[in-house]
């Protein structure tokens, strides 16, 4: 076999097979495979697709090219959730525990990552004391013992797939669904996830901008997941404007903390019991998403949520007093009123500036070697929809270093749209593709 | 500028400005572009293809990326010619001595290069004595006095074709006509053409298997040569069967010696009448084709073009009695006839096999370090259109090592077909490109 044949094939819009693909993936991992043609390939790929089929081979490639996660000592289903990113996404600080105190394992692993905010890891380090830390052992016994526990990405997981995406990042060969779907998924499927629910976010704010691709990429990737074996599960969800108010890492972790006690923004809420009654289906512990949003609703009312939240910071290290009391979070030394300059209806609000907002502020990483500021961040007093009067604070922002503050205004300035006339609340939730059906709200 | 930025572009269907291109093209020949965000761009043009302004830059730029040979101490206009390469193609050795006995200047670069038979050099050194090896001045001063030399490639003529060809052939991305047209023009403008007639060869035996590509390919140089000020002409040329009847170096330059006394093949003196009456337009020694023609023919006829390709031999150190008596080239061992096995019409010459055949008896390079034999090669009994009896020679082979000569038997049974019903002789030249026009005959 040889890699020239492969990329004409493929350029040629012909589908490569299971042994072909696996013969590339394996040869450019142990680099008998150079760059330039696996970059050959990308491209080709760009323009021919891939079909279900050799996307699936390409995910399991990659998945095999490092590390398997083995999780079988973990008693019950385990099912992951993955979002695609967005600004302000806390679903999985309320999910994790929340689905938990339902009895679904989840055994996290995470990643800190670049971005607007930090990772779920660098968030939950804002509660004093909390570590990641664990020895597979402690890991696993956290996660039969109280239903969850996260730890930092450990071993060689998915290799083939970090070397491939940085690849693309350099050529142009990212956004395109098979290799967009594969890499995600081979990632899950290494760190060991028996199902899988994915939260897809659509909009301006998202990796894809149209409902359209972003219905496409969860149907990729939900056939990949089934045709591997793993029951897999996408929720399509709007990224028209950032999801809650908080954007900011303690920040997101006192907005997680109202939402387990029942008192949290409305939307946040609605989208963490869509994905837990999806993720509670597939662990089979509830056969519909009413009974399940339920079931998860009643965790809320009866603080089990919660519960769970303050025991997996106290096993992992973390201060669990700051679950009841939320300003022992570590805290800006300023809070900086952004507001309206007319009356009107918020009509629009650019969830990647204020994500960027953030960021300038210190809340995310513009380089892998950046110093988060755990304090900092936005937090919005309106969305989409809400009437706003000249004067009144759009938003609040939580500055330690007012360094960058004029040009995070002018850009938060940027960012809002007001309309004179009333705007309806955008919808939510614009989809689940399963593997039987598509459903468009 | 960045690389990224410009793969992108091109991935979209955008196009390239003049500086983009020049960027591009800087940066991968000093290595700040590396070769997978190259190989990219190059499966994104094989996808988006270029215009003819953006090709015409990318020749000027891969030109321009080394030496540029400066034939101005050359008096008169410098045509030079290219064929995009076929099996048994003498016409260089043939037109090479003929235009110049016609007053027009030929200072030729050539090179040896892999094949079914060696380059023009290789097949020029089967003559005792014969050398390329000349200074500057020397070439120059030949040139001015008997019209005609010969050198091997010097200096460092577009490293960016030579890397970026290198790149393509090993990712698939050779055959699109834009960086196919730019890679051969780059090197006829930095070699110092001040015009240019190419031998586009369309058929099995041609790089371009189809009439269709052929004349896109001849239509895009043409283009290319014309905006970047050198007249251009294209010849396209039927190689769906070799062209003449030798295949082989010291047997091409035989049957050059006999085309040039008026005695070759029919097909290969058309092409040369052909191609040389465009030459000698271009050069503006004659008005009409017609006219060039009747005056190449009274060269023949005079002798005059022999003549000049023996004192071009003699200048160039070689035996100049082996152009009066052919039989001093060398000269393989054994002659083995290639016997018909039924009696009928030939309907077909497979090229490229009876290429592959001659290069197996040992007449071109497998590889860069292969030794060429200039004895060996095939001499075609029969061409498409021939009646042929049951046990008469379509071919004589050439050998001097017997290995694989039964190999190269049933190649050969392969390549040629029989009908048993008349075959109609096929159209050699079928259609000139120009600037102004392309006729198809």
């Amino acid at each position: 076999m040889r890699m020239y044949d492969l990329i004409r094939k493929k350029r040629d819009g012909e589908t490569l097979t299971k042994e072909e693909i696996e013969f590339i993936i394996r040869g450019y991992t142990d680099e008998s495979i150079p760059d330039y043609q696996m970059a050959a390939l990308a491209m080709a790929i760009y323009f021919r697709g891939m079909d279900p089929r050799e996307t699936a081979d390409l995910t399991l490639a990659m998945a095999a090219s490092g590390d398997m996660v083995n999780l079988s000592a973990v008693e019950g289903v385990k099912v992951d959730k993955h979002s695609t990113g967005g600004v302000g996404d806390t679903t999985t600080l309320v999910l994790a525990p929340l689905v938990a105190a339902a009895g679904v394992p989840v055994a996290k692993m995470s990643g800190r990552g670049l971005g607007h905010t930090g990772g779920t890891i660098d968030k939950l380090e804002s509660i004093p004391g909390f570590s990641v830390e664990l020895t597979e052992e402690q890991f696993v016994n956290h996660v039969n013992m109280i239903k969850i526990a996260l730890i930092g990405q450990t071993g060689d997981i998915a290799p083939a797939d970090k070397k491939l995406y940085a690849l693309r990042d350099v050529t142009a060969t990212v956004d395109t669904i098979p290799l967009i779907a594969s890499s995600i998924m081979s990632k899950k499927l290494a760190a060991g996830a028996d199902a899988i629910v994915l939260d897809v976010k659509t909009g301006e704010g998202a990796f894809m901008k149209t409902q359209e691709g972003s219905f496409s990429l969860a149907k990729a990737m939900v056939d990949i997941g089934n045709q591997l074996g793993r029951k897999t599960v996408a929720v399509i969800s709007d990224m028209n404007q950032p999801l809650g108010y908080a954007v900011g890492n303690a920040l997101e972790v006192k907005e997680a903390i109202e939402t387990l006690k029942g008192a949290g923004p409305a939307d946040l809420e609605e989208l963490c019991l869509e994905l837990g009654s999806q993720m509670l289906i597939l662990a089979g512990k509830t056969p519909t998403a009413d009974e399940a949003k339920n079931l998860l609703k009643e965790l809320i009312h009866a603080g089990a949520g919660l519960e769970t939240f303050k025991r997996f910071v106290e096993a992992q290290g973390g201060d669990p007093t700051v679950i009841d009391n939320p300003d022992l979070l570590p805290k800006a030394q300023m809070q900086v009123s952004f507001l309206a300059e007319e009356d009107g209806f918020v009509s629009y609000i650019d969830a990647e500036k204020v994500g960027t907002s953030a960021m300038m502020l210190g809340a995310g990483r513009e380089r892998k070697d950046s110093v988060i500021d755990l304090a900092v961040g936005i937090v919005l007093n309106k969305k989409v929809g809400d009437p706003v009067k000249k004067g009144e604070a759009l938003a609040v922002l939580h500055v330690n270093n007012q360094s960058r503050l004029e040009e995070v205004k002018a850009l938060l300035r940027e960012a809002f749209e007001i309309s004179p006339t009333p705007v309806p609340k955008p919808l939510l939730v614009c989809g689940i593709v399963t593997g039987e059906k598509i459903d468009r709200f």
